[in-house]
């Protein structure tokens, strides 16, 4: 019997947010998305409701795919899933989510009992960097760090088309490297890490903190005067609009975000580096000058090699990367 | 015909340094070492004089290896070098070797013709952290960080127990992470890179300014009033000594290099870093604030998973990594 082609098997991909649960189909070629159910997580329901929710949302997209791709149940063979937090993949569990409140939970097993289908997890940012190489952005990289900037700064790194995980499944937490040995404290209890300063909160921050000294940017008008409203998006939109004090934050930004790329590339000299997240909102206000840091402080060898890009798949990075990673740990290569 | 027994086999190591050139045999099974041949470099009569020598020095190190281990000429199989600056492995260049004034020279070609032996290059840190891994502190390691401080600060990563390359031979350049992005000018061109902080240069240089406030400390007598001689082993032998700078000037060195690994750990989450190069002589005075201050700002589940250890192959890892890349570059896996 010939084996069934790979654009008729499909992988569900989830991703597991803080705030959203996404859930598509893909074919195992990649060349066929159908769904993207997004439903509130609901975290505050508990683990269990979660899972519940995300195996009901799996078993619809099944349904919903056998009919608009004319195959059978068993076309779909298996579940990826990207959650937030520590994993360990080989146990099945998310170690620790603290926006999930979940800690040691078995997703897994509980998924698996749910679904009937074999399941595989990875960490969330690990799956969007993973995204962008399979089909977005980072293609045809073999050495790729992604990063997204979100509230946090998250990130993963790919070597040798394979998501590289480390020695306990906690590589890649590019926000977490310290550009800034006395500088900001971060959230995670070190000094000066790239996440204080590139973050979209650490953004909204620094946005807040520059308008003591002027009274000529159109932020607080774009928030009704209410300054505890200006987030990263504001700031994006009132650089996109010309204002000198919101383009000076973009500026800064990018400066912060090139000293720890160079950093990362004198280290990792990878081919790729995709940049998510809303941040990628601002454009070459961002992109320009970030370019120029990079190539300022990072060996000229390396700076040469690597392109820096935008990410080009904002809403579905995550659940692709997780059908990517549900191919690559379970055949031992990467998606082709 | 059976195939040779593996401790009857041999690979020339050479560590070619910017002062002296070190070769040794070693079998391929790790279980023995011959010579450690050791020349003056000589690198201002030009780079035909220099590898003329070397490839003397290989002669002669098989020369007395053939009698000592009692085998024959064909039990010689290849020989690896380690060369300082950046090198293309694939096409046997020595890119560029600032301080040996090489530039695009192919050290492979001329080293073949002139031994008769298949050759293989490696960036010297690179081989001295493979050396460590493969024989030395970081045996057993899976994820490795290496980072040699002498008058720079070298490094190299083992990924999966391999050297890791990069995208363009460049990677681990752990010297020229960012730990202060508006913080000294490195050598690089680039602010605040580790090794404008913690580089034995840069050590004898906060040593010898620390003095302006400072009438209490033994460093001038142990040079005999010139401060221009104040070098980073005269301020670990001060420490030894207990002499409260020196002390400082260490311990400020841990805060900084635990900085520099704390970022790497939080990126690469390696089960060993080895430290190795002259600072390991200040011993615990080093040793013991470096893992605190790692400990106090790297992720926990990062830092609980790390080993730091000193080097123990001081006059020989880099020989016996340079033997170790070869075996992994010749037969894609690492050495037994």
């Amino acid at each position: 019997m010939p084996s069934p082609s790979p654009d008729s098997q499909f992988i569900i991909g989830v991703d597991l947010g803080g705030t959203n649960v996404v859930v598509s189909a893909m074919s195992l070629d990649g060349s066929r998305l159908f769904g993207a159910l997004s439903e509130p997580t609901l975290a505050v329901e508990g683990a269990e409701a979660v899972v519940t929710r995300m195996a009901r949302m799996v078993n619809a997209t099944i349904e919903t795919t056998m009919k608009d791709a004319g195959v059978a149940r068993s076309a779909f063979i298996g579940v990826g899933i990207g959650a937030p937090g520590t994993v360990d993949r080989e146990k099945g569990l998310v170690l620790a989510a603290p926006n999930l409140k979940w800690y040691d939970f078995p997703l897994i097993e509980r998924m698996t009992a749910l679904t009937g289908l074999p399941v595989r997890i990875d960490n969330d940012a690990n799956c969007a960097t993973y995204g962008e190489w399979w089909l977005g952005a980072a293609r045809g990289g073999v050495n790729v760090i992604g990063v997204t900037i979100g509230t946090g700064v998250g990130g993963g790194i790919i070597i040798d088309r394979h998501v590289y995980h480390g020695s306990s499944d906690a590589a890649g937490e590019i926000g977490h490297i310290t550009i800034d040995l006395n500088g900001r404290r971060c959230g995670c209890g070190n000094y000066g890490c790239l996440e204080a300063y590139a973050s979209g909160s650490a953004i909204a921050e620094r946005a807040r903190e520059a308008l003591h000294n002027d009274e000529s940017s159109v932020l607080p008008t774009l928030v009704g005067g209410d300054l505890s409203r200006i987030t990263a998006a504001v700031v994006y939109k009132a650089a996109g609009e010309g204002d000198a004090l919101a383009l000076e934050i973009v500026r800064d930004t990018a400066r912060y975000l090139g000293a720890g790329l160079a950093n990362l590339l004198n280290v990792f000299n990878p081919d790729v580096v995709v940049i998510a997240g809303g941040v990628t909102q601002a454009g070459e206000a961002l992109f320009g000058p970030l370019r120029t840091e990079v190539r300022r402080r990072a060996f000229k060898s390396v700076s040469d090699r690597c392109q820096i890009v935008p990410g080009t798949l904002p809403g579905t990075a995550g659940v692709v990367g997780a059908v990517a990673s549900f191919i690559s740990q379970t055949t031992g290569r990467p998606p082709a």
